[in-house]
């Protein structure tokens, strides 16, 4: 099929001066083209070289494009004949035009939508938050699974509604006072389906729709989605070297969302005086604070600072964990450590409305913790990612001397690397992703405009004999662009 | 200030056998002291090498103590002149007690508080929904659980985004559409963690706070705290035995929730003139339509209808299953059959917000399904289920007689059991449980005033041997209740 308007078609929609890359865009166009039939099933789409010269584009803007569209299924290639609109998702077009809903998503769904353009799901250097798993006990997890899995009663096939299973809530409070200083009993304790599922839970119960939540930023795109999901106004808090800072104005908050042991991402590690202060200014709003201590296990320095609930004297701060990073994500296993007077109305709603997770899984976890497997892999992992970092530190040090500035290793699993300003990170990801480099944008951690440029360079998941040679690539890519 | 007392009050709490070392030990009993004032701010504590003298400790142990302190800022350094307790602490200090927020729940939090009043936990006679989870095959299931352990990659054990294992989508395509003439390609089903999940994420991403959606009346308690939860306007549509009836006048629906093959809990099927005019209804008000077959396996008459979902030309019926009944709650796991253009935000959406269930489980239900187990073990339930409904009617035909009218069984896990007016459901509620019977009154499954009594009788879960001698209870409770 002649596309011959497809150029003529995109070239004005295209701009330059929009933060969204150019790449993007075109990705973003095409896909309308195709949802909305004007590409149809089957049909070729020009080259990438015929339309980047078309458009006047590098063909790597074009390839990316292509790329991501064939990731999503909406484009597939023949090898020698081009690239072509997939008939997959063609077939799945009713016969008659579609009449669905006129306006398919709300305007909630949409900025959820929106929210959720999830980082690519690749392995390798140098994706932040992966933990390595090559290096995890499996058989060991496996072995309490399996004795999980022969002594389980069966009610446990039944819905649980008990905020988690009791052995775990012991092991998980002893272990939290160890080596956070959490106070708590294990009746605080409610184990959750993942930290996202902890925080919906809170802004739900705790905070209205059209309720303002101050949020750290650059901070976690999943608690920006977390409270947005619920229908919470989310306000932009400035984080410096001491970490969230203090507001000078921001709308009565009903809730603070906070990283005080090592900020996502820059790292920073909220000093005590600062501490003190948020405790103070939430005392001030009579508002509640969420602790998202969401690395804590791997502190790369000598005295790890307690954590802010252990400072709480009026029970207002809940304290987030998960075992996402220490056992695996997969395991979608969390935690909330909750003031007494929440308890109960917490147990109840989240068996209500989420259900709780499987207690087979539970109790091996509970059972790993206890075997002493669970301490054992933690300081084995903090060991290696710690020498991961330097490695990452000595490698960026020795290829790019001081043009490439890290800071916040006191903990955790991720460098932030400075870039200068106006520094096009989003351009350095696609060529980095064309050489099988996952750089992450700091932008991506921002809710308003990027006071500043960088990446998030996350090392713990990247064998050590990875790490110089990615490095390479990195400064390869970068020698160009910081001249 | 004279600190005489501290090496006298330390020394017997300090214990050489626990697991916990004499440094964290002292470190969390220093603490203790300085955050309950018994240290003041400003006041000197003994020199490291006198207070190891006087515990009898080592001086590295004690002054890793006092390190600890001075890094979270309970004690600072004065050269020369020693180690007092910080300034800046005392700060943290609430001279009162607890001063948690004055108002601990938000008004949805309250609401959901209150909507999540769970029913009791137990087994038995008569409680709805519940399978018989000792005639459960769980030696298939832990082989097909073994052997997706054994097989599984290791990718597994990250996050995932499919939308659910291809494996499951596949077999359960294939399952639906054999089964309830559900019309889909795998691509269009969502894997969710259970039902509940599903209905939240339909709630967030096709309405925003304050839109209206039709809930039958009465109606499923779970689909009415999952559209509270999400900020949705809930209007009570009434039932009739042609199942959910058109109302006279309402405000217009964003969503409107039914559940045609088996009403739930009065157990009316959906005429098919019914499902075209809702159908109908839902293209002039131009909204989506949620179908809930929530136990549309377990079907007693001959011929089951088609699901709404086959009859929609529209692309505005989405529907909802679950797991939990076929197989068993804790597995937690059910799925949505999305129209084609909803199946991206929903996916993207869905492992943003709450993360995708591991796919250990889903392989090892895709097995289960292919070798046959799943199909085999539905067909054995239902015909053990239609025998207890046939059990139980015959038991409440002979002591009860007409007394007691029972409706609803032509599918699924429960009957409705009619009282007259004004009839008190709750007094009889609590004396039944003082008994061992667990009677759920029909009232739990109104959001406004009954206009009408019963109890929803739940019997797949009763041993065929417990149903009379359960239904003698029960008939004796309503003898002089019913007269």
């Amino acid at each position: 099929m002649n596309q011959d308007w497809l150029s003529a078609f995109l070239k004005p929609k295209l701009q330059r001066k929009l933060t969204e890359n150019l790449s993007r865009q075109l990705y973003r166009l095409l896909k309308e083209l195709i949802r909305h039939g004007r590409l149809q099933a089957g049909s070729a789409i020009p080259a990438s070289r015929q339309l980047a010269e078309e458009l006047k584009l590098g063909r790597n803007t074009v390839l990316a494009a292509y790329e991501q569209l064939s990731a999503e299924g909406y484009l597939e290639s023949r090898h020698g004949s081009g690239t072509y609109v997939c008939q997959a998702f063609a077939a799945t077009r009713a016969p008659s035009a579609l009449r669905a809903p006129r306006r398919p998503l709300s305007r909630r769904g949409a900025s959820l939508h929106e929210a959720s353009r999830l980082p690519h799901n690749k392995m390798g250097a140098f994706i932040p938050g992966q933990p390595d798993l090559a290096l995890f006990p499996i058989e060991q997890w496996q072995k309490c699974l399996s004795r999980s899995q022969r002594t389980a009663p069966q009610e446990w096939m039944h819905y649980q509604r008990e905020g988690g299973l009791p052995a775990l809530r012991h092991a998980l409070a002893e272990y939290l006072f160890l080596t956070r200083s959490v106070q708590c009993k294990p009746e605080q304790i409610l184990i959750t389906s993942g930290s996202q599922a902890g925080l919906a839970l809170i802004a739900k119960l705790l905070a209205d729709a059209g309720d303002a939540v101050w949020l750290e930023e650059p901070g976690y795109a999943g608690a920006q989605a977390a409270m947005l999901e619920s229908g919470l106004i989310s306000h932009p808090i400035a984080v410096d070297e001491e970490g969230m800072a203090l507001p000078s104005r921001a709308p009565t908050p009903r809730l603070i969302y906070a990283t005080p042991a090592h900020q996502y991402p820059t790292g920073a590690v909220m000093s005590l005086s600062r501490r003190v202060a948020w405790l103070n200014l939430a005392r001030q709003h009579d508002c509640w604070i969420i602790e998202d201590d969401y690395d804590g296990e791997f502190c790369h320095s000598a005295n790890p600072l307690a954590a802010l609930q252990s400072l709480d004297q009026d029970n207002r701060v809940i304290y987030l964990g998960t075992f996402s990073k220490v056992m695996f994500p997969a395991l979608k296993l969390g935690y909330l450590v909750l003031p007494p007077e929440l308890v109960e109305p917490f147990r109840q709603c989240q068996a209500r409305l989420h259900g709780e997770t499987h207690y087979l899984q539970q109790a091996a976890l509970a059972d790993f913790i206890e075997r002493g497997h669970f301490a054992h892999h933690i300081r084995a992992m903090r060991e290696i990612y710690a020498r991961r970092q330097q490695l990452l530190r000595h490698a960026v040090q020795s290829l790019l001397g001081d043009s490439l500035p890290l800071s916040g290793g006191g903990a955790g699993m991720h460098l932030l690397a400075s870039l200068p300003k106006h520094f096009d990170e989003w351009e350095l990801q696609l060529a980095a992703a064309q050489q099988g480099l996952w750089l992450r944008p700091l932008a991506r951690h921002y809710q308003s405009a990027p006071d500043r440029n960088g990446l998030v360079l996350g090392y713990a998941g990247v064998p050590d004999e990875r790490i110089l040679p990615a490095t390479q690539t990195l400064a390869q890519l970068l020698e160009t662009r910081l001249k």
